[in-house]
């Protein structure tokens, strides 16, 4: 049996939700049996909208021992004041030297895996950040190519990928090609086997067009794109099914059907999930050679320092996290990682 | 208070599940407190499938008296022989004269309004049907133009309308304008407080783009249509707001701040009422002169004759129908419809 190491939450803009929701769950870590995780922010953040123990550590080794009593923050900023629902730069700074710094500690292997929590990608801006979004700034972080790292969404009852993300509707249909299909379903099926265990994924294909061009009548891309890129991928032993009408996909007799559900568009994959699984979605990248997981929300700063938050997504991160590194570690033991 | 003519119930394709969902509605008539009704097909569909009591009329008058003790049919047909599971041109011909004549008995005020039974489109193209679904030929049936047809999709929690429908999603940026969505609105807004009962309905529209487009960042389609086409319908006196992003508009908190969702395409609109409401999502059209319902399924041919059919969504349009019919004859009796 492999040891985990302590995971590592980058807790977001200081002025959203994540401070809350990671203090909430360390509150809650019996009942949800947490595996142990230290903070890594500003712990004055926690401080102005929690007022349970928080202890400063130096190093994630530290975490074993504090984590029983008190939630370890490791600290990166001291920049500014903080008020709860008021995103500034200084913030911003923070938020983004948080994720620095988690993304290194996982990267080095001092953290078991890395949860990040919301940031608002607007004031990121503000300080230079140039990517899409966390997920495109962990890969590169980590030497992956953004069409190697994919973005999952997980719930208790639905998986779902977006093979395009965020881009205009209007530029999805020339975005799809047979190579970046078979790319993403490629790191999907072995992300499925190395993070969750699951031997032989089963691979479903949404449609792009309504009932999924109905043999061409509504649209071509199924023909042109999606039926060659499936058979490639079962050619390759893959198993991948589909393409399927979006809207019969996501009942509850549908997803019993699949391991995960591949679609070719943000709101296609997103609007299911979220329907089904607005409070527990997780969002994790597949592909890195760092697990790593999110709460799938923002950072809601509307509510911020109003104690309202359901810190529902971030326990269901830290256990996806926890679940993922051990099954990694034990893969890694045995060599077949 | 008015009394309610009996509801015509098309069968649709024969060899489908709609005799049998039909018979099973009958069966549970007492259970859901459903109103009188009479079925428009060939009885002997219902015989394939079911050994219950079935009365062939000749009138929508007779119903009163049969239908205690017997489903009422109106006999359309005696043509060929019917496999239940095997489509053919005899059973499309059947299920396209049973459409004609409820609709006719529907717009006659001989029927209080009309239920439609799952149809085959690729076996009623076989048989001259031109259009795209039956839908289109109830409102041309009544003189309605297709703009001011809306169809809207209906579950306990969620009522969606998908501004555009069967087209591909390559064209769908391109046939969006502010008229189309205004008119839709209009029909949405009349529709719901003449057959629904809701004075003044909550409009909520969700964006074309990833994140409703970020201010214009993913796309200029929310900026350039749903704004306008927004603010007009508000200085009509509309409650319309949005646009929304997409997928935070499903989940149960946020459907309880809207009474219908306007989406853009078929499947913004399909996945999520169908994700929710699988087997009771009811498919009405709004901006008739007659009521019309539909379960919100197709004609299940795989599983037809093998006594599997749900009856949920027939039953949920059955008692929509007779719902709206009775709300529409108590406004026209009081002038204003």
């Amino acid at each position: 049996m492999e040891t985990l190491r302590p995971l590592a939450v980058a807790m977001g803009d200081p002025a959203g939700i994540g401070p809350e929701i990671t203090a909430k769950a360390w509150k809650a870590r019996e009942l949800h049996s947490l595996a142990p995780f230290f903070a890594v922010g500003d712990e004055r953040a926690v401080a102005a909208v929690w007022d349970g123990p928080v202890v400063r550590i130096q190093d994630p080794e530290e975490t074993a021992d504090v984590f029983p009593n008190a939630l370890p923050v490791i600290s990166v900023a001291d920049m500014g004041e903080i008020v709860p629902g008021s995103p500034d730069i200084d913030g911003a700074r923070c938020a983004l030297q948080s994720l620095e710094l988690a993304v290194g500690l996982a990267r080095s292997d001092a953290a078991g895996a890395l949860v990040t929590g919301p940031v608002s990608k607007a004031q990121l801006y503000g300080v230079g950040f140039t990517h899409p979004g966390q997920t495109e700034f962990v890969a590169e972080r980590c030497g992956i190519s953004k069409e190697n790292a994919v973005m999952m969404l997980a719930g208790p009852t639905l998986r779902v990928v977006p093979i395009t993300v965020h881009i205009p509707l209007a530029e999805v249909p020339s975005s799809i090609s047979i190579d970046l299909i078979v790319a993403k379903a490629r790191v999907t099926a072995r992300g499925l086997y190395r993070n969750f265990g699951i031997e032989k994924p089963r691979l479903a294909f949404a449609g792009l067009n309504p009932h999924a061009g109905e043999g061409g009548a509504i649209g071509r891309e199924e023909i042109d794109f999606l039926k060659p890129a499936i058979e490639q991928l079962r050619d390759e032993g893959i198993d991948a099914v589909g393409p399927f009408a979006a809207d019969t996909m996501f009942h509850a007799r549908a997803r019993a059907g699949y391991d995960v559900a591949l679609c070719l568009y943000h709101d296609q994959a997103l609007v299911p999930l979220k329907t089904l699984h607005f409070d527990d979605g997780v969002n994790t990248t597949l592909g890195l050679p760092i697990v790593r997981t999110s709460p799938d929300h923002g950072t809601a700063f509307g509510i911020a320092g109003k104690d309202e938050a359901n810190p529902g997504a971030m326990i269901a991160s830290l256990r996806m996290a926890a679940t993922a590194a051990l099954r990694r570690a034990e893969l890694s033991a045995s060599g077949t990682l």
